[in-house]
């Protein structure tokens, strides 16, 4: 079982695609995460949903978690307009992380080795120099135990 | 928008549950994470896939990944072998990390700000000390931008 056997395609978006449009690219791909990829169309990371949600959290909300309560509710225009503020590139992790990307002849083995060590619920997958889809931690688990 | 709007029914498992089955129940629920209870049935943490395949992944192939190629594939009954050795304790991370759970009453900043600061895509949730069920990352994104 290989990697180019297990994609299923996926939208992308790129370093400079705005917080909104990631967001709603995200919810419609049903997808555990977003493939972000380079000026050339390659794979730059991933963002799973939490790492979105950085779009949406300020950071001093997550340095004293405790000012959430009295944040209190926010309404979707304000919402938005937080969206709008930022871009992917924003809400990277500071220190590049390992990239999760494999490719197409990758073993199940490598796969799994790659997300348990990267934490990533979905990893991009290239052959030939093209991003050919994704792989997702819950299907390929699925296919392992021969669900 | 608070959390007992958003929750969604869970399945748990024990902390002394096989990994086998941890594993099924996991796939089965179509959830991105596996709520694990105490022996009180209160929640103790919640494993994502990617800490799930930590199951199927031997120590050595996470610390020198470059193993994993020359490890081949793996045949399905070798892993049924491997998971049925575990229990849910194994897979655990070393250090208690910051338990997600949320009360009823808890706004969906909270939430939000709970699942950037944990990086989990579940949270589970509890209402007069018991487990009312799981608020995924995905239908709080999708429910913030109104989809």
């Amino acid at each position: 079982m290989l990697a180019r056997d297990l994609v299923v395609p996926c939208p992308t978006v790129g370093l400079d695609t705005g917080g909104l449009e990631a967001t709603r690219v995200l919810a419609e791909s049903e997808l555990p995460g977003l493939v972000v990829v380079d000026e050339k169309g390659l794979p730059y990371t991933v963002l799973p949903h939490h790492q979105v949600l950085r779009f949406l959290v300020p950071d001093y909300l997550l340095e004293d978690p405790s000012l959430a309560r009295v944040y209190g509710e926010v309404a979707s225009d304000e919402l938005s307009r937080e969206l709008s503020r930022h871009r992917v590139r924003d809400v990277l992790p500071e220190r590049a992380p390992e990239i999760p990307v494999l490719e197409g002849d990758d073993t199940s083995v490598e796969i799994a080795t790659a997300m348990a060590r990267i934490h990533t619920p979905l990893v991009a997958v290239v052959e030939n120099r093209a991003l050919i889809g994704a792989v997702t931690a819950a299907s390929l688990l699925e296919r392992l135990i021969g669900q």
